[in-house]
């Protein structure tokens, strides 16, 4: 398939600052090592231009990259932000096909409950389990080897990946893209001890509520409410093998990176970014524009926006101070024994 | 469905130490939070009761908090345990149904080996597979999607949830339940090098050896024995997403928290506490009563029962005056900077 | 089934240095504390020798372990490498069996796209979905309840064990082995931020790239590079719950264990161990032959081979000499206040 650069302007015109040769067509997307001749590709540093080997149909850049190509064999779309304009540039030409087209509308090894409610452009892969109840917003997928359990509510244009559990009376809003093998609304783990010390199950009988545009990665664990919700607000991105427990809060946009875990009823502010591997004790409230790197763990609550790291959280810049202590302590020693010395003498 | 008092104290007699009005009925069971006139809600602090917004039919409370209680709109019943009674009560009237009764008995999706043993009231979701040789006893629900593999023997009352992988030869006890996702049996991590450090595999050929009343959580992996069993003994609690590799023991009543990891041939006392992410290298012991806290990395044995922190663990006491080193080190070196001043005069 | 002692001797020739008792037979591989009269065992150590209650078949050891073997009740093999020795004796003699044949070759269930491709000998079981355009090598073994997206190509023996989801495009060598419910090419997690600070996806449309004799846990999670190709090379084995970024590059021989974590665009060399928990930020690289212990973090390139540990990394001694900095700290302490009391006085 090819397009003209023309459909791309008429598109996203608000993206774009300036344009050559509209009438140029591409018919692929690529990085600049793979880029050919029919490539649309995105170049957002100095660097990548000089390692362009050959003309791609077009090139989208900034202005200032812009003013560095020598030449007219490429069409040049000068955009003022390179990373959403190839998010948003790819999603419409150069993105994967999750219709599963070749397994049909609703595969006939798919076992729907007749009271499940599924609305127009609605595909359902093979051996996918959908229960009672259930109901699902215009145009969602739900791909291969899924269960779907009763009561469960999918909003629209929803993606629900091959092996993902999503369990009884969860809300999902539109637009919500759940990757493979992740579980949604599981039991959380809380348990009541009796006088011989043995464990006895709490039932979970809350659900979880998921937002509009919500990215939920593989192979997560997201716990429903022991009573109400577990919520994951609009916008909020969560990469692979992350845990969220019972109860938690997570507010608009906030990013979790790969296998963080957060204990139960912790409170997320909006925008917060928790890096790979971070952790939070239960009922921790963490504020608005919080940045938790270099694995934190939240033993306390954060309460001030900016960058924290370490175990208890410390502002990044004490928590760096304090990576020095060991060669610290070995300056004190010296001058220490420095002093003991002369004062012997 | 609408249940009397008088049935709560029937059945939970040994719980409850009084009770008012035992003719009310209840439909329903909620959080302070959540409460209507037809709620039973548990208070276990003075807080709650406060935040009470309205009559709910029955508070089940302790004799403290039932004492603070004013005015005989709700039954009140008097526990000596509050968490424990919501755990019993909640199993009882307000859990959810793992039966999935909307998919009949056996689901004709489901394969089955027949040479497979089910016992009565065994129950298997669509999709599910299930090999030569399992016993599955009486009254276990066998949910959607699962592969049991072949020999396999699961006792009564067990709930084995959605997407969940059983390996061959693996043993379950009564009442277990495994969260979706889990796979229990895999072959753990065992290789040998050769004269070029290239890896060659050791099968592991032991099974999983797991209690009665235990509970793995949802996309956890635990790894069978490379011979014999990797042991989880009655009553372990497994949160989400931890690992157990080949050859562990864990003993009676040991909770391990998301995301905790356990290498290989460690030995796990009873009731052991490990929070969330905890770290555990091969071969350690952790004595029974051990509370590991702050994502313990357990790189030494921890021989001593009590709380622990750290890598290496530490007593909770040394591991939080070493977080205050940073600190301490600083007043040294503005002490020895005044010391060496004076010195110089 | 019983073997011939000279069957081991004629097939792993390069392996064995003396054997006695070449007639004798075996029938099974047993752990020292498992063994039985027919049993072949593997002895590394003379503790175990020890512990040896009673004659097996065959006893495999080193020639320091057999010198010390009393009476000549059973074969002894010696060897030069014990371990190896397990390793390619096991997977002869003692291996569990992928076939699944109680499913057949095919199983009616599964759901195969007319256009994909299956070489002689491979299987497939129950309710397994492989999509258009996939080419499956001989004697590969795909069990139950995997999803096989587009255009897959996976190479010749290899194990795809239960509820696998390999996305589409990727590619397997010969003789990888993927533990259940391991999730491979999913889309990485990269997003771009608009003037509302919301994020917006950019769809990852690379592939994964995984080479010979390769093993990925179970539920890991690899995700498909932005462009091109995540990269696992030749003989790379991975354990559990690990999560391996877009566009990563692992070299030959790799061991990564249980629930690590790579961020995107790292480069990894050959031979490189990462212990469990390990986490690394993004486009960091680490050489050949660098071992990552105690959970360490890479928070900076590794430069040099040899042992590291903490975040960010140190070499082990280095890293060892800090976890003591409180006792030390305590110690200057002490001799700063005497000093202060001396000059007083």
């Amino acid at each position: 398939m090819a397009y003209q650069v023309q459909d791309v302007c008429n598109r996203f015109s608000d993206l774009i600052i300036d344009a050559s040769c509209t009438d140029s067509w591409f018919s692929r997307i690529d990085s600049v090592e793979g880029v050919q001749s029919d490539s649309l590709v995105f170049i957002s540093d100095a660097d990548s231009l000089v390692n362009l080997d050959s003309s791609p149909a077009v090139i989208v850049t900034s202005a200032e990259i812009a003013s560095l190509i020598e030449g007219d064999a490429s069409s040049v779309l000068v955009v003022k932000n390179v990373r959403l304009a190839q998010a948003f540039i790819k999603q419409q030409y150069a993105d994967y096909d999750t219709a599963d087209s070749h397994w049909g509308v609703i595969h006939p090894s798919a076992v729907i409950h007749p009271s499940a409610k599924l609305h127009e452009g609605v595909r359902v892969g093979p051996n996918t389990v959908i229960g009672p109840d259930v109901e699902i917003g215009t145009n969602t997928h739900i791909r291969s080897n899924c269960v779907i359990e009763h009561s469960v509510i999918i909003g629209q244009n929803c993606v629900i990946n091959n092996l993902v559990n999503i369990g009884y009376l969860c809300v999902l809003g539109d637009r919500v893209i759940v990757r493979p093998g992740a579980i949604i609304g599981n039991e959380g783990f809380g348990f009541a001890q009796d006088e011989q010390r043995h464990y006895h199950r709490t039932p979970h009988t809350g659900y979880v509520d998921i937002g509009d545009d919500v990215q939920i990665g593989s192979n997560c664990n997201i716990d429903r409410g022991t009573y109400g919700a577990t919520t994951i607000a609009r916008g909020v991105k969560i990469d692979a093998l992350c845990h969220i427990a019972h109860n938690v809060s997570i507010d608009e946009d906030a990013l979790f990176v790969a296998q963080s875990g957060i204990a139960g009823s912790c409170n997320i502010g909006k925008r917060v970014i928790a890096s790979g591997q971070t952790g939070m004790l239960d009922h921790k409230t963490v504020v608005d524009d919080v940045i938790l790197v270099h694995r934190c763990g939240v033993t306390e609550d954060v309460l001030e926006p900016g960058l924290w790291a370490g175990t208890p959280p410390r502002p990044f810049k004490e928590y760096v101070r304090n990576l020095g202590l060991g060669k610290k302590v070995n300056k004190l020693s010296r001058e220490l024994a420095e002093l003991k010395k002369r004062q012997a003498n």
